[in-house]
């Protein structure tokens, strides 16, 4: 970081804006970091500072609640769903979800489409036997396994930068979805999963905190193994309170979701996906082979576009050059290598615009 | 918190301080506040807002080694004992604890002191057989089943308001403390313990973060159902960044340890404590029993002092002119009433003295 500071110190000398690319945390919008840093001093309907806030008194019961009021209008969320915020990220869940939904079967279905997806199959496997099946969304229902608990799917892969165009559907098994990083990013039809979890530091920019939306007939499975604060049923009936939650990332996250609300909703940030990712993919496919993107076009994730360059000793170039201009954390995961660009819902169109504008630039230069 | 807001505010039209009595989460130093609301906005070892620093790089990384040296240095913890940062709060560890220490054991002892200990003993009962034992120190060791895999204290009793004047040793079985509320406020010698946990929403005032301190020769006795980033010896081997950890809480507490350092240490923390508690105990035995306070002397909590009025009818009003008058938060447990005063190491001298004098003030008007 020493030398990612220093670069960035030069952008902010040069009065250049510093865009946030960074896989997670998400980047947060400028008027809801001055909020945070404002309610951080002194939180109005808690009379105090934001962190000395009661997890039992009013003032956060009001909070958790328009938490989910919010992300019920947001997502269009059925009654018979139970909204839970679980206190860790998307990878406790890993572990949660079979804890929590095989109840009496012994098996469950996984479909492996990339790094995530991965490691939660592989977390699967302590628990049950594990069908993998590969990432056909049409050809699915009528290969997952009927004796499954459930089968899971990640909706976007951020480290492989895939997404699935269209969602599947099962008429059978219970459909159980990591959306951590496409969440709120994509409609969905919630009566289409039996489980949706995200972790909530992609695009609601919060550390430490998974939501899950369950589908109410799932409940009341859980292993006896299942530490009780981590027991979907139980968290259900506590309206998520069994025991103290991280309040700051509660917080985070309602104001993460007014802001969603207030810029149009899903619908919006859905159209602001599609036409910033389209503009990365538009100067790779531009590039006459300078940038690859070897994802095909059916796949291309909207929220995470991973590239490399043809010549592979000019990554750490472009990573250097990108940096002094501003554009900051676009190495790609520590498994994978070359350039990741995430594009979550905070980030401006117009940081997009100008990184492609650099990587047409850097190519005409370089190529 | 409607009306108690309103009591708020009239205090603080009135101009007088607000003085937070809660049990958690703890109130923070101004100081550290006007840090946390400043770093926010600009983390300048990040190169931008706070919440947004990502947990891979190494701004962060040095966030969480300086926590473990600062932890180490005020607490003198050996080399032979880890530090982990676990996402979820103490009630979280009820059932991890059980899970990462009973190994081929399926026997633990849980010592019974009050409402917080028998939470955690009730949680054990779900993973082995429980020897529950009364709160006597002094035959503690003659009476702990050999064949347990440890032996669980609460060091203090929050709800009760009641903690161990001395802290027993055990030289057979692995003694492990929930040190949640009286965590930094009293010295204690780290290698009478087998693992020592706290929730950081007492005295570190961060909620959804756990510090585990854990003698290394206990690892590596996971039972298999343990979720991967709960198990104690994964978490030890990644240095707690198995995945993305609660990274505003983790940022709250090395800023809270900062100041305890900076105003100490925790021979400093545990002489207030003393000091603090005394001036309440002091005006509740010298209130001819307007006051009553049914902990035995040696018993009484340092940190949260526990107690009722003679006449049970004026405790609203008790806590409705207190409200009126800046303390806030005063009212005790829901499950058990009465009054409890919450002492914690940002609350300073002046609040305690002056909730004395209003407490001596009250009884006069109304004994």
């Amino acid at each position: 970081m020493a030398a990612l500071s220093a670069s960035a110190a030069l952008a902010t000398a040069r009065a250049l804006p510093v865009h946030n690319f960074s896989a997670g945390p998400s980047l947060l919008p400028p008027s809801v970091i001055e909020r945070v840093s404002a309610e951080v001093r002194h939180y109005e309907p808690a009379g105090g500072p934001l962190p000395e806030i009661r997890f039992t008194g009013p003032a956060f019961g009001d909070l958790i609640e328009t938490a989910e009021a919010d992300l019920r209008a947001l997502m269009d969320i059925p009654s018979d769903y139970a909204v839970l915020f679980m206190a860790g990220g998307a990878t406790a869940q890993f572990s949660l979800l079979p804890l929590n939904l095989l109840g009496a079967r012994t098996r469950a279905s996984y479909v492996d489409s990339g790094y995530w997806s991965r490691r939660a199959l592989q977390e699967g496997r302590r628990y049950c036997s594990v069908q993998s099946l590969d990432a056909d969304p049409d050809r699915l229902p009528e290969r997952v396994a009927s004796e499954s608990a459930y089968c899971h799917i990640t909706s976007n892969e951020t480290v492989d930068g895939w997404a699935y165009a269209q969602l599947p559907r099962l008429p059978t098994v219970p459909l159980v979805a990591d959306m951590s990083s496409d969440f709120l990013a994509r409609a969905v039809t919630v009566s289409d999963f039996g489980l949706i979890y995200a972790s909530a530091q992609k695009n609601l920019g919060a550390t430490g905190l998974a939501i899950v939306i369950v589908r109410r007939d799932l409940l009341g499975r859980a292993a006896s193994s299942t530490p009780a604060v981590f027991d979907y049923t139980r968290q259900s009936a506590a309206r998520s309170l069994l025991n103290t939650p991280p309040t700051f990332a509660v917080y985070l996250t309602t104001r993460m979701l007014q802001w969603v609300r207030a810029n149009g909703g899903v619908a919006a940030m859905e159209r602001a996906s599609l036409r910033k990712s389209a503009r990365l993919y538009d100067a790779i496919d531009a590039s006459a082979g300078f940038y690859v993107c070897t994802v095909p076009i059916a796949g291309r994730s909207r929220i995470n576009v991973c590239f490399t360059l043809r010549d592979e000793a000019l990554t750490a170039v472009f990573l250097r050059r990108a940096q002094q201009e501003g554009f900051m954390h676009l190495a790609g995961h520590s498994q994978r290598g070359g350039i990741r660009a995430s594009l979550y819902n905070a980030l401006p169109d117009a940081a997009v615009s100008a990184l492609a504008e650099f990587m047409r630039d850097f190519a005409r230069r370089r190529g």
